[in-house]
């Protein structure tokens, strides 16, 4: 303590004139220029006694933070039942994200089920038809992994143009949790079916009363689907499912079927609303593209971007994002200043796991001109996320869902950021 | 459709005379005794429309789970400002701790601190003082890591014998999540500290009252210590450190200083309030152990234990745990039902990871008779979580600190458990 700088003037001197030095000096923000540091003085936040956290048994984020929510779009669902939240994913980081900000979906609204009225009915071509518990369920082995879940309608509405200007609005329909659950698998096959079965789907539907009813293919549902009640680590939020939802991993948003209700083994696919009317993609001679479950390789830089600019001026910056694949595990990201002309190698923060978000960064020096940022997500499988136009190419320009395309945003020399396309 | 169970007499009646069958039927439940299940009927949660979470920007958990929240232990701490939240590890499953019910220790309350007027400063024994702000501190390239923080203190009322009753109270203070956060090491390099100087040590602390200094061996500083952000993707919580905290793998929790202020770096440790009146373990002989920052190997079971007792009587049941160590990954855990005469080998959910949280499960089936139920660790080091004899042989008595010691719940035929200890 005898070398303290509050003792010794030419430091103390140093420290006015020169704050923040070193790398960051080098573009030196708004922050400082506001007047001294505040840690040469005794603060006010250390002359007294802070909160106690027992009014706040369960507590939630502080209140400068109270931007980062989910947020929605009025325009893009016709009534407030049938509502989408998006994810604030340019203002996390790492690759969880809280239940608390977790975008949501659902067709008629969230349910209140307690787990005491919950029942989960396994029917159709199996030996013997069960009807589970909630407690029935927890005395199952039980697996941990986390997955992503994006609704197939992420990003849709940039088919038609730079239409949304921020991350959270273009990319947002996306989680990425750990989840505790009993593998559908061993619920089947406690209901007895075989290979041998004439059994080749399953049909899901949840106790709502949309029931969001769709059909899988039983290869999927013996291979790695979760009946899952925990997302890290506790209950399910409400709107999430409480308390069981099914997790479909790698496959669209809307398969991941809410406050599950029953599962029927069938020899073919129902053919319900939710995939018929919706959830196809229609192409540009008017045939529509059927079970397109996979989300493909996709990626976004989620900082900067339009929520999220520059604020420091020029010098270091870090530029970030996520990236993930419904067919295994990213491999690469490349990230361009130029529109796509040229590529720099980003750095994962950890290998890619299979149908889980993946952060990257580019530790980079920004000299003040303009950016046509993108990223491109490259998966184990060797598929390289494509261009706009090539995505157009093949799907036509009637589509709502599927969307992986590349995003551009223009960083301009202040800083800020607009969603823009380049050809 | 064709095969719905509502149009089946036959089956209809096996669902009512045979609910839940399989492996489930068993041990039918209490929630089975009710009546019928309620999926045979149109339930009253599918015949209207539910919530829209516009409401709700940020979420909280369903009121069905208001019990799962941080609890208090009035007498543990003399006064409110000096408190202890414990994690409800009873009630949660997988590994990653949500904020909102992730413990927390403070000295002298959680204090709200502005990003704006945050400051890191770096100074003593380096080439050039400087001051961080939060803005300079993004400059620089991020690391996200999953790791465990675990108070010295947790199990600490153990070593007077079978205290607290519920794995919340006896091993609730630690919490798991994903941080983002620059290596500390970048920052003291960016100071200029090389491996010739003088400094052996840094002191590290905090912007509240208390300011909870302590000294930190300048290898580890470089070595794996990170200066964090963001925990679970979004902003630390105010009683996390918000905006910044120091995150100090496998180590004890009051190293973690929330709210960081300064980084001193010395050449040999402050010895401060923190590190000499407490923070020691005081052995039989009346000598202390000091510097004991590792967090030794550890497990628990955290259901059944006496807040999560068996509901579902004798049949299939899933025993769950955690285990940790600070020296590195959990290779195996043991579990035994007789209270250490016999054991056996758990499933670990995910292979162990360094300084993390891992979950293990026993699949087992309860024959309804009672049960001395107990955990063992075994880390990659070889070292194998020791009884509470074998700990008090070379610690005595007197201690508080560094508890790592199997822990025994006595489960009673009818479910129930209790904190009991077995020699």
């Amino acid at each position: 303590m005898d070398d303290s700088p509050m003792k010794s003037t030419s430091r103390r001197a140093f420290l006015k004139g020169g704050v923040a030095a070193g790398a960051a000096a080098a573009a030196a923000g708004q922050a400082q220029a506001e007047g001294d540091p505040l840690i040469l003085e005794k603060q006010e936040w250390a002359q007294g006694l802070g909160d106690g956290v027992d009014a706040t048994p369960y507590g939630l984020p502080i209140r400068f933070e109270k931007d980062v929510v989910r947020r929605n779009v009025e325009w893009l669902t016709a009534d407030t039942i049938s509502s989408i939240n998006f994810t604030p994913i340019h203002a996390l980081d790492g690759t969880i994200t809280p239940q608390g900000c977790a975008f949501e979906r659902h067709h008629s609204g969230a349910i209140e089920l307690r787990k005491q009225d919950y029942r989960l009915m396994i029917n159709g071509l199996v030996d013997t038809p069960l009807v589970f518990t909630y407690e029935d369920l927890e005395r199952f082995p039980r697996e941990n992994h986390v997955y992503f879940c994006e609704c197939a309608a992420n990003t849709g509405m940039e088919w038609a143009g730079a239409q949304l200007n921020g991350a959270q609005f273009t990319h947002g329909m996306i989680h990425n949790m750990e989840y505790t659950g009993v593998p559908l698998r061993a619920l089947l096959n406690e209901a007895g079916i075989s290979a041998e079965t004439e059994g080749k789907w399953i049909y899901v539907e949840g106790a709502d009363a949309s029931s969001n009813g769709r059909s899988i293919p039983l290869e999927k549902a013996l291979d790695d689907v979760l009946v899952a009640f925990k997302a890290n680590g506790e209950a399910l939020r409400k709107e999430h499912g409480y308390p069981v939802r099914l997790v479909v991993p790698g496959w669209e948003g809307n398969l991941w079927v809410k406050w599950l209700r029953r599962v029927e083994v069938t020899d073919a696919p129902i053919e319900s609303r939710e995939e018929t009317s919706k959830y196809t993609d229609t192409l540009e001679d008017g045939t529509s593209r059927k079970w397109t479950w996979v989300m493909d390789a996709k990626s976004i830089v989620t900082s900067p971007s339009p929520q999220a600019p520059i604020m420091h001026g020029k010098g270091p910056l870090v530029i970030t994002g996520l990236a993930w694949s419904g067919h295994g595990a990213i491999t690469r990201v490349d990230v361009s200043k130029d529109g796509g002309k040229t590529w720099e190698t980003a750095r994962l923060a950890k290998p890619g796991e299979k149908m889980a978000l993946t952060r990257f960064y580019l530790d980079t020096d920004w000299n003040g001109e303009e950016m046509l940022l993108q990223s491109r997500a490259i998966d184990e499988t060797g598929y390289v996320q494509p261009t706009k136009d090539q995505l157009r190419e093949v799907r036509g320009e009637n589509s709502i869902y599927h969307n992986n395309c590349i995003q551009t945003w223009w960083i301009k020399p202040n800083g800020e950021a607009e969603n823009v396309e380049v050809s």
